[in-house]
């Protein structure tokens, strides 16, 4: 019998995690599929790929990056550090807790340059559609290498989907927009802080990109930050120039007009309301269509597609974990392909997202959230050879987060945390974040 | 016999003057296939459809327009009217020459309401695909309605891509700007020219969009126009506070170095280099490849795809006439599909583009070049039922244009030409142009 074929769709830490999850079988003298990835940027690392470009990239398509500079992780890293390859290893030592995107994008690296993957992954290929065979069994997959400007249609026996789901932005439209005299962006395409100094800037949203973006233009001296919530607001102790206001409603030349009936001029707006899950390459029998949240639909332990059980989706749930919980989906969906796990009748299969579900929204708050997400992580590495860890100590160290983030949201970046994978605590970083303005690895390892 | 089916890719200006095309043969009692427009904007208009957005639209896919406010035609509105459907007849009376979006886009809407054409369109409805079945002779067209989230999978006897092309940014590369601190944008995203109030502004590029957008952004008063040209300055008498540059060499920070040595601080970089032909819903065998020229490869009359005659493109010359060449072009390929017009043997149709191309190369200079385009649409219409017109007299209108334009390039748009059509010659504008700050329709009209 002829080996299997998988595609991997996405070379972010998602689809990484997968070529790893097969390399270290593959390493351990199994006898493993061929597998092939598809990139469509010229490198991996996903959105921790930094590109200053927005809206299309090089080859016309949309661009994929949603990353700016100067980010830092918005959580600790003892939360998303990977079990076979710790930070330790990577960079020799202890490294302080919120590294910057360069210092992120170069663990990420390590692992998958020792693992040696990298000719596993055709970059600069879009996948522009996947259809599934029933008389062969197969699935079709067709692409575009954008560089020799040349399609590819092959056969697989599965597909992974590892695209992410923070590319493609949701941009609500309101009055006034069409004539707004100022810059209208979506998160998405938002670049370097330093565009909005002494700029008067308002946020619509509340979630983690409405936070750091506007701490990212405080931090960078911005004239004012004005954030307009739709249900609550963040409630964080904000700096005296940055001011949580209700719902726009509309726009006026460069008047903002919000429900209390206050107004603000403003020269620019920042829509850091949220992203898409989009597959414009899947057709309808095989596309995923879920809710940005912890449980997502129709996916039996939270991977395997159940409208056809030989396609897979990797971290398209809402995320607390992220490096590790895409590991932990990986390597369970590589037994899975491989044969040493199986899976149950449909009905259970179907039962499973649904309990999920079920569970989830009995949830009371983000700590039984964070508690939820590391029980799922724990549930799927119990069933392969993924290197245990103490993801207790990894929820341990959200809670302390959580906390942190309370007491002083422009201050949390400065604590240390402890790993779960070494037990070591993390050095506090030698300057405050808000003071320290180079956001490069160089600058960072200095600690 | 059944009908045959046509599909018309896009109902911008090119795609509804195939759809008027149609409707036109069928008001004279002709018997015309069943034609299917998808169009993925929720409107008519193509660029014309102004919108605030950039990047993505609300469905996640590219933005089509590269439209900006405040926009007015930068050529005589006498160079471009339909034969079929005067600015006399739209407007029930003369109207001064460089209209805004407003006023054309108003124009080109008054003919197709007129016949009747809207309900041919599918909104909300991207193409995915399009495959030549060889065994079937039909294509098949796979698109999603983005609005019912639903896919569909058709069969078509002809496909006729009007997709443009001036909505797939072509976007360069210069070192320093992944570390500009400021903002990056093709011309395809410039929105509003008051962003730019008070700023200094780098354009990259000297064809039409460098000329406009930054004459736009002086008459908004921005604070200075640094053009960086690769081959040779634009040349015309700008204002003071307007510099032509040789080429980009890098950027530091916000420091722009050119190739002479000199440097300028500036805010933003506005990349006006031009667009691609992209066609992401097209295979190998069906995709046109070519440089924007006036005679683009392999296509015969400029319109029917050599690889497979079933199949036609429109308006994907470079242009110097356009609505009206796109009639010119939608008709002919009418009455191909109909069967008036019988294609000749490949060697013949393989040749036609290459003496186009030979005797593009010979003509010596813009005067050439236009008259060459009106020569081609009068060879068109000569063969189909489009109302005859005086071409000469449109191209009599752009050698004025030219010459005003070089005379004074701020000043330009004050002037009348007289319509190829009706002969009468248009009032001047009631206000110069860079004093007319409101571009709407009921603005305009006032003269």
């Amino acid at each position: 019998m002829s080996k299997k074929k998988v595609a991997v769709i996405g070379a972010g830490p998602s689809g990484l995690a997968q070529l790893r999850a097969f390399q270290s079988a593959k390493q351990k003298g199994e006898d493993i599929p061929d597998v092939v990835c598809f990139e469509k940027q010229s490198d991996w690392g996903g959105l921790w790929n930094y590109t200053w470009r927005t809206g299309v990239d090089a080859a016309g398509e949309p661009c994929h990056g949603s990353m700016y500079r100067y980010l830092w992780s918005n959580g600790p890293k003892e939360g998303l550090e990977f079990a076979d390859y710790t930070f330790d290893e990577h960079f020799g030592r202890e490294i302080a807790s919120y590294p910057p995107r360069a210092v992120l994008f170069d663990y990420i690296e390590g692992r998958v340059k020792k693992a040696g993957v990298r000719d596993w992954i055709r970059f600069n290929n879009v996948v522009r559609d996947v259809r599934y065979d029933d008389a062969t069994g197969k699935f079709t997959v067709t692409a575009r290498d954008t560089k020799a400007d040349k399609e590819t249609v092959e056969d697989y026996d599965h597909v992974i989907v590892a695209t992410g789901h923070f590319s493609t932005p949701n941009v609500p439209h309101y009055p006034g927009f069409e004539t707004f005299n100022g810059r209208i962006l979506h998160a998405h395409d938002f670049r370097d802080a330093r565009e909005f100094t002494d700029k008067d800037i308002l946020i619509l949203g509340t979630s983690y990109s409405a936070e750091d973006i506007g701490s990212q233009c405080w931090k960078y001296g911005c004239k004012s930050v004005t954030v307009a919530h739709r249900t609550a607001p963040m409630g964080y102790d904000w700096p005296d120039n940055w001011k949580e206001v209700p719902a726009l409603v509309k726009v006026e030349g460069r008047t903002a007009h919000f429900k209390d009936g206050t107004t603000k001029d403003v020269d620019a707006i920042i829509l850091c309301t949220g992203y898409k899950h989009h597959f414009p390459f899947l057709p309808d029998d095989l596309r995923l269509k879920t809710a940005n949240r912890l449980a997502a639909a129709d996916l039996y332990k939270g991977v395997v597609w159940n409208h056809n059980p030989k396609m897979f989706y990797l971290g398209m749930q809402d995320q607390w974990f992220t490096f590790n919980m895409f590991d932990a989906q990986a390597w369970w969906v590589r037994d899975c392909i491989m044969g040493k796990i199986a899976l149950p009748d449909q009905a259970t299969m179907e039962a499973d997202p649904k309990a999920r579900e079920a569970a989830e929204d009995a949830l009371e708050d983000d700590y039984g959230c964070i508690k939820y997400q590391g029980d799922y992580v724990q549930e799927l590495i119990d069933e392969t050879d993924y290197p245990s860890f103490d993801v207790d100590a990894a929820c341990q160290a959200f809670y302390e987060w959580k906390k942190h983030k309370k007491k002083n949201i422009m201050e949390f970046r400065n604590h240390g945390y402890t790993s779960p994978m070494t037990g070591k605590k993390a050095p506090p970083h030698h300057t405050p974040w808000k003071d320290a303005m180079d956001d490069s690895l160089e600058s960072y390892l200095q600690t």
